[in-house]
């Protein structure tokens, strides 16, 4: 038999947003890898939440590797660290008989997970394992389908722009689309808040954090003194006045 | 007991990635309303093939409404009519009884669906119907997993472009994000091969058709001459190198 290591997407936040591919895959992997964030200091993390609530069965297998954020470009030691010791972890599994090695990831496997890294970590290591990625919902999907904005229709154009350095990026990013998405907008919301004021009356925004969780807060720019590092904002209409730049 | 209409996202193609809340909805839902398309004649169209597989139980309850392109900038009085059409069997059901009426949609319903437009036209006709989105796993995601290419890591950023009108618009966007998805390939595809060849070596693309279908193909752009309508591709480091432009 192949060994297997799966990247399962757990979507946003509520249970019921896992497809019925990732249900099935976490309920009778052999081992479910979580990320285990300093944030979340001895309790689950956010993936291990939701699983614990979509998969029970899968509770008794879920073992707790370090998390890191995703970011090839600035790769620190610590970071390559915590990718090795989770393939590390895989490894010592699959050496001990596992045949299936789910890794469940927030959102969708591909959109800012690092399940990339630890997948290119585990085969170095591990030659003969087949990766699989199963993708799930995006909190940009969560956010636009709980506040019925669509996202894009007919022939328009989509971005999607984190802004952990600013908002540089996403007002350039915005003038060749019709709807851009912010994601990590808590550190520059002021700074953003005042981009989406600059845009017009022909712009407009929304803004959603824990979207999909029981902490969901949804509501325009205003609403929002300032918001946590995860939340996301759809702004609507970017070129619709020109006049929107920094 | 209010009336309830829900745009619901059935995935690319394959019944499993359906989300759990999709599954259960559909399965529930008094009535279900699919796209039939002139290209699938009598035959079910693609929601409805999906539907058949992963909610067998909804069978019985679909109806076949026209569909209608998703091009807010060209409404065409045919699309209107198929959209009032839609609404109309919607409205009749809700005035026989119905409390919830779903529409099942490839893909998610936020992403170049026309359930918006379908949703505009009841609350026109019927004023107190609550109308819920349930969001799906687009086609670029499924290409994603299923070829294994992270579509945005660390601080990158995504575009998705549209190119029923040529590669222009792909090729403007592509110079201010870190991959690029092109859907609609299939009139423009010897264009956007000739694009992404002059991208060099540092970009790279895959291309998939009837992702999550039995009929599923993924290859490079060299593998195909030519691919349908719905083909969809990803473009990774369209910036790498400067020199890619028309």
């Amino acid at each position: 038999m192949t060994r297997r290591l799966i990247g399962v997407g757990v979507g946003p936040g509520d249970p019921e947003l896992l497809t019925l591919k990732a249900h099935r895959i976490l309920s009778t992997a052999d081992v479910v890898l979580v990320p285990a964030t300093e944030a979340s200091g001895d309790g689950p993390g956010r993936a291990e939440r939701v699983l614990g609530a979509a998969c029970p069965e899968a509770v008794g297998r879920i073992v707790r590797v370090p998390f890191s954020m995703s970011d090839p470009a600035g790769v620190t030691a610590r970071r390559a660290a915590a990718w090795q010791t989770s393939a590390a972890v895989a490894c010592d599994a699959f050496a001990v008989g596992a045949q299936a090695i789910a890794f469940a990831t927030i959102g969708d496997p591909s959109v800012y997970s690092t399940f990339s890294y630890l997948a290119d970590a585990v085969l170095e290591r591990f030659g003969d394992v087949e990766v699989e990625v199963v993708p799930g919902i995006t909190a940009m999907q969560a956010l636009a389908a709980a506040s019925r904005t669509p996202l894009v229709e007919g022939d328009e154009r989509l971005g999607l722009v984190p802004i952990k350095k600013g908002v540089g990026d996403l007002a350039q990013t915005a003038t060749e689309v019709d709807t851009v998405v912010a994601y990590k907008i808590g550190r520059h919301y002021a700074e953003l808040c005042s981009y989406v004021s600059s845009l017009g009356e022909e712009a407009s925004a929304v803004v959603g954090v824990n979207v999909g969780t029981p902490e969901q807060v949804i509501g325009s720019p205003d609403d929002f003194d300032q918001v946590p590092y995860f939340g996301t904002m759809i702004i609507t209409g970017p070129r619709a006045q020109r006049g929107g730049r920094l």
